[in-house]
């Protein structure tokens, strides 16, 4: 059991505070094969309750397949879009929520809850595990790509129901990540949804408790302000 | 936007290959709260659907709290355990499934549903989505973790409506996960549940598909066997 060095660590803060939920600037480029054998087997290594494993992975590259995605997408966020008014609706309009097509890879990550692996060990009392363990897996999946310099977006404006029947996935499998994969011009210094005005990021003290909810000083000790620039 | 070095991304592939879920091992050691800080800011920086960014975490190092917290552990295991018999119970009675006392932190990490940042950006077609995010919390969460040689074990037997009396935590939110952190004598080299013979790690190739469910060969090419200790 080595410790990480100085520079093992800063690649996975940095993974962590680079990681970005891209909707533009993908570039053409493909993505070869061996790097998305490496960001799935990222995600397949990610935890799971039982060593279930739930997961699935659909590569999607089929123009005509991501064709029906995109209308699907087009025609959920027109609905999508309805509750806004105003200012907020403008806003709403000229955000980029989906790059479909322009991503050379698509990926959709699925649950399988009658996977029997894992006999059900820690399942029982709260049945939904299986679907934090495949939510784990995308996320595994999303560092690795960000430090293989490959954009991902979920977009999760989607039909479910019409996209499970587009991508034939059984009934008693739950779709939940469809993600927008490949090489972008750049990744933005801050999230998009920050940038744009849509909403800013929370100071890291307001959501910290210590020992029952809304006990915000500590006994023992109280967290400092962390150092992102610093990760020691 | 400057690539990641070898050693950076050898970083973000170790800590998702070397990452456990730590039973046992702990050590007593306490977590200097600027670590403590690295970790959850970590979690905070992980995406969110329309940066709602849903989560509340509680920092739980208080004796009778954990004691009340062990307690619901152990009840809701015994009844976890009836529903195994012969060999696999013997096998379920030896496994370590909970640390509670002996990790000297606990940490909560919640999901709130009212939470009105992100202005619902997002959530209209799949209301969970504010569950998904908080789960990408605490994987970011654990791997920091790992980096910063802490391990963490994500205890999901215990009856959690009981847990959220115990903690205070308001009828609106879900509690998602329960975690033990702390320093550990060793990582084991593989999953727990693998080394004691639980279950298997699935092949990678058998959870692929592409394009469409079912469909194993690729019209374009096929993603190769990955080679996890050279990750490029």
């Amino acid at each position: 059991m080595t410790q990480f060095s100085a520079e093992e660590k800063r690649g996975i803060y940095r993974a962590i505070y680079e990681r970005r939920d891209v909707r533009s600037n993908f570039l053409p480029t493909p993505v070869p094969d061996d790097v998305l054998a490496r960001i799935l087997d990222a995600a397949h290594h990610a935890p799971s309750v039982g060593f279930m494993q739930p997961w699935d992975f659909l590569v999607i590259r089929d123009e005509s397949v991501r064709t029906k995605v995109r209308e699907n997408f087009e025609r959920t966020n027109r609905q999508a879009a309805a509750i806004y008014e105003g200012e907020q609706r403008n806003l709403y309009d000229n955000l980029k929520l989906g790059a479909i097509m322009e991503a050379p890879v698509n990926l959709c990550v699925t649950c399988d809850h009658q996977r029997t692996k894992g006999a059900g060990l820690g399942r029982q009392t709260n049945p939904s595990t299986d679907l934090y363990s495949t939510v784990c897996a995308v996320q595994n999946l999303w560092l690795a790509a960000r430090a293989e310099s490959l954009g991902a977006g979920w977009v999760s404006i989607l039909d479910t129901e019409s996209l499970k029947a587009t991508l034939e996935i059984p009934e008693h499998v739950t779709l939940v990540a469809y993600l927008c994969i490949g090489y972008v011009s750049e990744f933005g210094s801050q999230p998009d949804l920050e940038k744009r005005g849509w909403e800013h990021r929370e100071e890291l003290a307001n959501l910290i408790h210590y020992d029952r909810w809304n006990l915000r000083q500590s006994s023992a000790s109280t967290i400092p302000a962390p150092l992102p620039s610093d990760p020691g």
